[in-house]
């Protein structure tokens, strides 16, 4: 007999389909579904998978009255009222094992491409510039990286550290002394006083936007590498624009912008992003750290063991 | 007493040319002089240092009738007639030492731009593009990295492969068994059958002169990705253009290419450079692999350190 059915409105891998049916649920397999439209649908489920698209606010969620459970295939939980979800006992899951390693490497990738001029110089070729003036490389040993937010990503760049011959220091506010190989539990004085880089792996919470803002960035006594692989929020770009010009920051690497998905779709009519490109000091990626060929099937493992765990 | 007199041929570091004289040798310093210069400037001299732009052949070393010493800052020793300056028992002195890491920081960052799309996918941001469909990163974990030649880049290499997740295999023609935490010494064969990844480490000979050719590439089982922070010339340029086209070869970073030196400086107008970068599968770095912020320094301290223990 049917446990109730499940409302999957994103691309999901096979396996997290068949094993929701294999474990008595009905699926409607929505990809496309709009966010309107759940407002309304959601009423008919037990459970519901999404991804970053949808939405599960409080228009969304006073009509979930069936509602037990919330697959995220990924991290961050920003678009789920997780604390109005938790009154109407519904159980919130997310799967960031999924996609650390993922994670881990690209930052690991924008660390070293920031050292080493790699997109930048290739840039150059490509406009048929051949010269090396510009591109000595800065060797990355030697160098104290900074991480924060100790959680699945940072621990998982943390362990990719390991050859590189650095200093690994991290803190983490609700972790606050963790025994690690790969990293030194330290305070935020600390960090802010020693470390060349800072890589950031927080959730985006109330506490953590707009955290690294122009006062967080002054603080640290050297000049400093950035890399926000976590939530664009988290960083304010007016204050890092003006700090990379300011030479503050010798150069930054985003895999994530602020307002990636209300943005128009031609963001280079965008003045702030329009800046930031032409330093020649700030990379961006297309949030793709996380979206790895492993990934969904990866976060489909995840949900469906964590699902089994607590049903 | 002056022990005779050194001509320095390029820029170095400052500790070189203090090193020199406090060895009590006279140190002319003329770093714009030219090839045809030096053949006949020579005669006058104990000891010359190069780096990649003077040549040391037949030419240059027949008039080399007090020279006792070579000293090349960098590693590749293909500039000069070897063989030539041991008969005239002249003693040459390289120090790959003193970029080693430098190079295996680089080519780390050039894998994981590979198989993380880094490069290319922020070359689209920058016309405008921020589609990521064609962007989904390939997880480096669980990957076979094959090093070709484990010497100082080769195990530089290897050692920064530790937090990876990947086994790596290495051969070496002259080092044919090691024992090393970092790498599991196989043999050609191994690699072919077994290798995802494929990264050269080898200096410019007669033996390694396009040893990357068709029937090289045809010997992988699976479709690779390739690197090259060696030589340009190791790598047959026609044969990975069309490996590339026909997917055996995934995608390939080079941060050397062939007749670096002798090439137009309008690089473009080269129709194999063009086709390469047209392809969207070949990134290229130029040439600074080992060009860092520290590297002049740490020539000068192993040139001096050799130059000592064989006085």
């Amino acid at each position: 007999m049917s446990k109730g059915k499940f409302l999957i409105t994103d691309k999901v891998h096979q396996k997290l389909i068949d094993g929701l049916l294999g474990l008595d649920f009905a699926v409607d397999y929505k990809p496309n579904i709009s966010q309107p439209e759940i407002s309304i649908a959601i009423s008919e489920y037990v459970g519901i998978v999404i991804a970053t698209r949808i939405k599960l606010q409080i228009d969304e969620l006073k009509n979930a009255n069936s509602l037990k459970w919330i697959l995220r295939a990924g991290s961050g939980m920003e678009n789920v009222d997780v604390e109005l979800a938790a009154r109407k006992g519904i159980t919130c899951i997310n799967s960031p094992e999924g996609n650390r390693d993922a994670v881990g490497e690209h930052t690991l990738g924008l660390l070293i491409s920031l050292f080493h001029h790699i997109p930048t110089s290739f840039n150059e070729i490509q406009n048929g510039n051949w010269s090396t003036e510009k591109f000595r490389v800065n060797e990355l040993q030697g160098n104290t990286i900074a991480i924060i937010g100790y959680g699945n990503t940072g621990s998982a760049f943390a362990q990719r550290l390991q050859g590189m011959n650095v200093k690994v220091l991290a803190y983490d506010k609700y972790v606050p002394k963790f025994t690690n190989s790969f990293a030194e539990s330290v305070s935020m004085n600390t960090i802010f006083n020693e470390a060349d880089v800072i890589s950031f792996h927080l959730p985006l919470t109330n506490e953590t936007r707009s955290l690294v803002d122009r006062q967080f960035i002054m603080q640290f006594r050297k000049p400093i590498y950035l890399i926000n692989t976590s939530r664009g929020e988290v960083v304010d770009e007016v204050a890092l624009l003006e700090a990379v010009e300011s030479k503050k920051i010798i150069s930054a690497a985003l895999d994530v912008i602020t307002d990636e998905n209300s943005r128009s779709q031609n963001l280079l009519k965008d003045e702030l992003i329009q800046k930031m490109l032409s330093t020649n000091r700030i990379i961006i990626t297309p949030h793709i750290a996380g979206k790895s060929n492993m990934s969904k099937e990866q976060f489909a493992d995840v949900l469906l063991q964590k699902l089994v765990d607590k049903m």
